[in-house]
């Protein structure tokens, strides 16, 4: 009876594949069209109100007093011209009319008295922030912008100097792919950061957005085909809510028949079942298809949300619809199950799963010791072990054969010590983790691999179950 | 019988080896020197007709509009002036004794009213095209160029400025090779490309190319070869085909055997014969040649034609040639197949063949998978994964150790839910496909390698026709 | 009995590892926070001193006489203007209320008269040195400064000029993460080498520093959690040292236990006793505990010390700390020794350990003598090859595959033979080393696995002494 | 009897080891400081003679006629001022008390009119070269050099513009390593390169080099340890040359021995002796060691006439001295084979060689036949495939996991069809050659040493001779 049953229940599992992929593909291409966008205007930006601005410097940093000066100042000219001389379709928003005004931030300790040469220093770490306003259309002439701004910095004090802005935009390219262009609201952070106190002011330019749908529009012969992709979002939910359906009933029939079988085997054998016996009721393909379906459910009704410009989420939507994707092309391997030769693949990784479990426990317990290791000793001196992440990064790069050499050659050689540390660090990692512990997991799945080979050859032992 | 015709056939295989290869080689050099002086004429007209212009800068984009106005004159500028500054042999295209003008042409909306500041607009986006000639001999100082152009640019409207030049050139270097130049006419266009709208105007000089013979020349103590090398092309054509008849004769020998031997086993056995058994009669070297030497004729054939002006499709010949070349080199090992120790890897990979394609299959699944999801998830946010090619590219060479460190530290910090993600993404791939899937397909090919040495010293079961 | 004894230690162990960690983390942070303040500054005096110095001109250097004394006289007026330009907490060292002067010493041979066009020299090899302080406050105006400074500088004799500066700085960013700001003493050293005399002179920034407590200070509101510190880092000294003698005692069981069946062997038996079974007796996991304690210990008495400011080894207290940290942490794995599946890995290293050594003496002999060749050969010619450590860490990277492909093309083509035997020195080094010989390394890994998983599933032959 | 011979060889050669690993360093040590020395030099050259130049510049072109005037006369002007400008100790070379003149050779085509426009040209490829002589000393004052020196280039005709200067350099550096300073002439040449015609005209500058014992020299309080070096260097030769009698001698034992079998065999039992039989007399060690010891003599000689500086072929003696430095490390290896754990590295490879071959030969024809083909389809449009040699390399370092991901995005997307057939090429020729072809190769391995821990376990089948 079965046998009648699957062809339908697969054919809905392969049209279900490629709506869900013809979904993603045009969500890709729409979210795509609005991150270009946001990054071209926030090139833009940079090379706007930044001076000497350059993309390849990575170090855009000050180093005197003048220097800052002339930067706040230039900034702040740039913000008063915005009109005149940009290329897009950027303005300063208005409010009843007037623009909104550039806000200079300084960020100050209540007070400090910091003399070097004395060794001395008197400071209250409580920190301040004072601001002023640049009105765009106050009569103030660039040229006696100084005069005017009567910009004065105490560097002692001063912990950061932000600049921040508000600047509109429209997206008016996605007419040409039949959507509706959205009104952009850049909220920029122009951020001179002296926290440090080194000598060096690091200046950075961040840049919020807000996406709302525009007040008024008028676009000729336009056929916005907003109202099709809705439908089309809607389509999904149902497919995958029938799924949904059919799965969970499976699943539960299975798990009505594990405990009809519980009781039959305590009250005849007087036998308790055991947890992967029991287990073996229940159809993995189907647990992987009900989730890869609620997480398509949840996706599809974010997308028509975000579609409809209420939520903004779009990072939460690709998480979710690319999950659900790819359990759902994982979950096509099921229908191979009917070939067995196809089959070797998923049933040597089912098999060699919990091994592979026990195994990791210890490889990963052998790996922290080394990330914690060279974080701390290495930290200090090397770009690659900075922070705890770039660590945990490096080194499974080097279990792979990537960035040896650069390991080598990016530690810069402050002591004899540290620099024999490194040696023996990478030297005894890759031999004891690439060829030791990886070599051995590697056995272990042959190993496994080639006891699957056996029992299709030989047959394999039963389980009472199957018995 | 069989043994008497071999040695002959062999001599006539090893001779086309040599003499394809040679053609080959022959093909290349002429081909690089074609390509090289295209590239090297592009370079120049970058460094040329593009102010400001760095080999370096990748992002060579303008953000005002007044450098927008700027680098248009320079550009026209600099056409006006070709003929006093270039060092190469390249002049503006003449006809009837007149240069031909250069075309600046405007790509534009045919309405936009865009006010960001209200988050109103009004768009028409039809697009039209206004094209303005500026002709290299009228009486116009460079001087005054900027008021007889009149350029003005309503950029809410402007998609893109396009100027357009043509350029002629002679690539006399070959004459050193004893090859008769060319003359390229280069189709030159700059495109000043403002489509998004967001602030920043990209400038891309591409060049289409068009290569003849030139109309009139002279040059003194030249003997071109270039007939040697169509009778070598000729001479290539009759080897192959020779070869093509003398294995089709074969391929189709066996097929009539194959027949036989069909009705032998259903009139006597009444037995049908399976498709594998009826593939053993045909002789897959055969195949291999056959399809090399077609593709060689057809490749010569094209290569005739190119070197006679009369095709300029470079790109299908050597992509003919070098997989034709290719084949023959690996038909070469049919003839070791005569030593049964030197041909272990053939046997071993012929063996494994259906295995590796029925695994190949659950294995793309995964990866395809993969590929959606992080296509999907990480475009908006790193660089590897903008395209689906750019994904599909580096996971392949994640699964072999390759740009493993640089997909952790491209990802622009975005959010921290995609961070995770990402991480997530390449810690569970690599272990997954590196250390699972390869690892079994590994073994797959090691066990099949195990049972034909196991075969070659014990003796392998035979098929019931060898019996 | 053990089994009573041993859940109380397993938890002081885990307990172990947590404050270790804790510890260990809370250093790395304080840690880094000075690296960063050090090296911030160094790259804000190398914006500051030198002219025309960029972050990415990883060969600064100068050509010509007139630019030497150019640099240096720049860097002269930028100290004495330092207090006036400087954005940090940075001042000249005063002592007794007059500024450090600034020390320009000339490095020269006694004598040196070198003609290369008569190709005659006459050379006193003897070094010295010959220096001239600039005080900040004595009345030079920066425009006389080349005047009153009065710089000759001989060029064949000069081996390099040295500009010693003294700076003040305090790191007051550690307010805001309750630990007591410190001052720093830089002492920088400004190199223009000329040692090689091949026409150019490198110019390197380096600098010294030296951390104090400052002399007076005064912090509203501030609570410094330095004693706290203190507290915890003599808490973890208890507890390792509790462990310590608690490992220690069981080993010296361990010992007694063995002397005592040493004897019974030698008396019963009248058989001396091998030294594996010997070391049978020692528990290798109680050794590995009690070394990660006394490194700790050792550690933690460190860390009290520098954050008392009386000592600045970081790099060697990072180093003990690390390495203590790295060993608890695979400590832990004994605990697993008790579920023998989650074992498979350590007992196969353990099995594999003095085959592994052995096989490790062969490999290590190929690899030198790879080294040795490639350094003599290649080095001249090979950036990766310069020096022995870079030849080791480049082949290194070369078997796990990295770096090949760079190593192929950085090569500057000098000679035919050399380009020659680079070719044939990495063709042949990587199928020896990567193909055979790790090939080999991973077999004997395997093969071990493959022992151990037989031993397992049919019970292993017992030694003597378990019998 | 062999038993008391051993030790005393055995110390001979680890002694050899030593002195030649000694020897290898002191010449390794010398040879960097020369190479060190012209090195620096020619990047001095770059940076004193060229204008505009930059270390990171790698596409240094000039693009118009008037900066090529610019340029050349900037490095004459250069040239004039040498004496006055540089830093090092480089002069003019002086013959007579004159120097040496600037030459300013223009190689041209004896007669070209090409006439792009028309597509017409008349060309006479003879190549003609005309050269000016430009005198330091001659009463020319910079300024009026234009018009002194009159210089026209006929772009239509020139191929090459090449500057020859002589500079002359002493490297006294060496005098601080107790090595006497040499005398350099350096023999420059600066290539105007306009070759190729296409408007683009690229500068190099290279140097030849000829190192001289100087005329006339003067060190005070010196001690040059050159007598040193020689006797040590003598003292080498005479231990090889021992080395190499004793081992040529047990060879010939083996030789006689082998012959007296032969006999033996031939006249009792009538048998031939096969070749692999009478190889087992020769012992493969002495081999090694009698080749490692020739290239140690002939390296030592060279190394003699070098330091004398009557020979400056450095390269060859690097590599003679390199290669049997390697041999000595391998050979050590012998003396491990008496202990037969540590021999199974040896043994494996040596038993695994005859498949390795006859596998490499079909694995190298595959190989072969994918170079070729990339060559010729990917060469125009990849620049990693630009030569055969560079395309071995790549393909080399994709098999070992390096530059893939380069691999796919260093194309230029020129058209489809070569896009799609890079993708076509990489992604099949991975999985062909390192998951297919390079495990087949890595199972053989591992088969062997199976096969012979089974025969160290089991015991081996003897041969005839051993029984």
């Amino acid at each position: 009876s079965t046998r009648g049953r699957i062809p339908w229940k697969m054919m809905l599992q392969i049209l279900k594949i490629v709506i869900i992929t013809v979904q993603l593909v045009s969500f890709g291409l729409s979210n795509e069209m609005m991150v270009t966008f946001k990054e071209e205007n926030l090139i833009a930006f940079k090379h706007f109100f930044l001076k000497n601005y350059k993309d390849s410097n990575k170090h855009y940093a000050l180093y005197t007093k003048h220097e800052v000066h002339d930067h706040i100042l230039y900034t702040i000219r740039r913000y008063l011209q915005l009109q005149n001389l940009t290329i897009g379709n950027q303005a300063l928003e208005m409010i009843d009319g007037l623009a909104t005004p550039l806000s200079l931030c300084q960020q100050l300790y209540r007070h400090a008295r910091v003399v070097p040469s004395n060794e001395t220093f008197e400071i209250d770490p409580h920190v301040e922030t004072e601001c002023v306003s640049v009105y765009p259309l106050s009569p103030i002439t660039t040229d006696s912008l100084e005069n005017s701004l009567n910009l004065t910095l105490d560097f002692q004090r001063l912990l950061a100097v932000n600049i921040y802005l508000k600047i509109k935009a429209i997206n008016i390219q996605t007419v040409r792919h039949q959507e509706l262009p959205d009104c952009y609201d850049f909220s920029i952070n122009i951020m001179f950061d002296n926290r440090a106190h080194s000598g060096q002011i690091k200046i950075s330019l961040s840049s919020g957005v807000q996406i709302n749908v525009c007040k008024d529009w008028n676009i000729s012969g336009s056929n916005s085909h907003f109202a099709l992709i809705v439908v089309f979002d809607c389509l999904i939910i149902c497919f995958c809510l029938l799924s949904l359906i059919l799965c969970t009933r499976s699943v539960h029939t299975g798990f009505l028949l594990q405990t009809e079988y519980r009781r039959f085997m305590s009250s005849q054998h007087s036998k308790s079942v055991s947890w992967s016996e029991r287990l073996e009721f229940i159809n993995g393909w189907y647990i992987l298809i009900i989730i890869s379906d609620a997480l398509t459910i949840a996706g599809s009704i974010l997308k028509i949300c975000i579609q409809s410009k209420e939520l903004t989420s779009y990072d939460v939507c690709s998480i979710l619809l690319g999950t659900a994707t790819m359990l759902v092309w994982i979950g096509v391997m099921r229908y191979l199950s009917f070939f067995q030769k196809y089959y070797i693949l998923i049933l040597t990784l089912k098999a060699a799963l919990p091994n592979v479990i026990r195994f990791s426990i210890c490889a990963v317990m052998i790996y922290l010791s080394y990330c914690f290791c060279g974080w701390i000793v290495l930290g200090p001196h090397h770009e690659n072990f900075r922070t705890f992440s770039r660590v945990a990064g490096c080194l499974f790069s080097m279990i792979n054969g990537d960035e040896i050499y650069s390991t080598f050659t990016k530690l810069r050689e402050y002591s004899t010590l540290v620099w024999l540390f490194s040696r023996l660090y990478v030297y005894s990692f890759i031999p004891v983790f690439t060829y030791m512990v990886l070599s051995v997991f590697i056995a272990l799945i042959t190993d496994t691999y080639e006891t699957i080979r056996h029992y299709q050859k030989h047959g394999a032992p039963l389980s009472e179950l199957q018995a």
